[in-house]
């Protein structure tokens, strides 16, 4: 029996998902809870690598019951307060459903929403550090609507894709992308879409906020789109804003 | 001249506001900025003893510039930030005034305000768990919000203090007390008074969680408060969850 997981994680302290050498990721954390309650261990797979310092309210990750366990037997509705009796404070599962054999959950995923979080203050604020970035200058959340409804649709994202990443194609397709102002000077970049290239959000995020600057005109963004140059988009923000909200299927 | 600091911080690494002899403290950090700024050093006092793993959004400190201090000629206008550059990520001065040499940040504070964050859900959310205590049962707001409005007004307050603490009086005066959802399941009791007991306010928000959770009746406070007996209230709830707001002069 297949088994997906829905996992929240504040990604801080983790060298993101994916399992790696040198360095603690989520997914090790993951596998280390399964095998305290599987026996012989198991090992998950992620919708999606989130990068290092990011953080995921929905992802999901699937795993495969080893048939001779006799944890197989715990009730599925149970399970995820039962793994979570095995992880770390700063990860947690919150919900399991069986799904078929033959399920992936990266290469079934049909939409993927993620939100980019940051504020403007002129001095940094300490209750905000950790989830969202900081951005000195002030800000025109019109402009920056503006921006952001400029990418939804098809289109071939090769400006906004970090450069050395090898993909077969870098046409994606937005569904939705806003901006909306949470509390004073707090703001967040809401996108969905089929899938992301990589760095892809926290670049448009750069994107968008460099119009509301004013450093890029807010109708600009069409061009930008067109030129496929990596250097005439924004810079790319860092990861703590960045939050994978759900992956659907 | 005597300058009065706002201070925001993330108390989750400190042990509380108090510099202490084995553990590091938000004063002894502020302290060691000033002393890297002002020849000598120099001693902050704070309006708030705020306890360890307690955040603050504008806790008050107020300090002497040594007047041979070199120093002394930095702008008022700038010093956040000068102190800022000698902080660490999760400590920020947010404002600097002068204050006369007679002013006291403690006894002269005429009101405060504290928000106890919390969220319910069976299970726990490693995003909210920095900054927002975890409740697993359903609470009702609305009997919440019944129970805290009872706290308004001046009374003896001598339930709703830790046990051992040695007090004058225990009389104090609350302006202004409720609930509100933040968020779905998210919930902040925000609290105003003149000054407040030792672990006063998360002593309020256990008693309110448990009227919200029908464990007390929501309009018992006043009986509560009349009993004057620590022991009828609820449980003290844990340090992370609280915020001091303001301090008003």
């Amino acid at each position: 029996m297949q088994i997906l997981l829905t996992l929240a994680y504040d990604g801080t302290n983790y060298a993101g998902w994916q399992r790696q050498q040198n360095a603690v990721a989520v997914q090790e954390k993951v596998e280390d809870a399964l095998a305290g309650i599987y026996s012989g261990g198991v090992t998950v797979h992620g919708a999606s690598r989130t990068d290092a310092g990011v953080h995921a309210l929905g992802q999901r990750a699937s795993f495969f019951v080893p048939p001779n366990s006799d944890a197989k037997k715990i009730p599925l509705e149970k399970l995820p307060q039962v793994i979570n009796g095995h992880l770390p404070q700063d990860i947690a599962v919150q919900a399991a459903q069986a799904v078929p054999d033959d399920f992936n959950p990266q290469f079934n995923a049909v939409r993927k929403t993620y939100i980019y979080n940051f504020y403007t203050s002129p001095l940094p604020s300490p209750l905000l550090a950790r989830y969202n970035a900081h951005v000195p200058q002030a800000l025109s959340l019109q402009d920056m609507q503006t921006a952001a409804r400029a990418f939804v649709g098809e289109h071939d994202f090769a400006a906004f894709c970090a450069t050395g990443s090898t993909v077969k194609t870098t046409t994606r397709i937005v569904y939705d992308c806003g901006v909306s102002e949470q509390a004073d000077n707090i703001f967040a970049l809401k996108i969905t879409g089929n899938g992301f290239l990589y760095n892809m959000v926290r670049i448009i995020t750069g994107t968008v906020i460099y119009a509301g600057m004013g450093k890029l005109p807010a109708d600009g963004i069409p061009e930008i789109i067109a030129k496929k140059d990596r250097a005439s988009a924004g810079k790319t923000m860092p990861p703590h804003g960045l939050l994978l909200c759900s992956v659907e299927y």
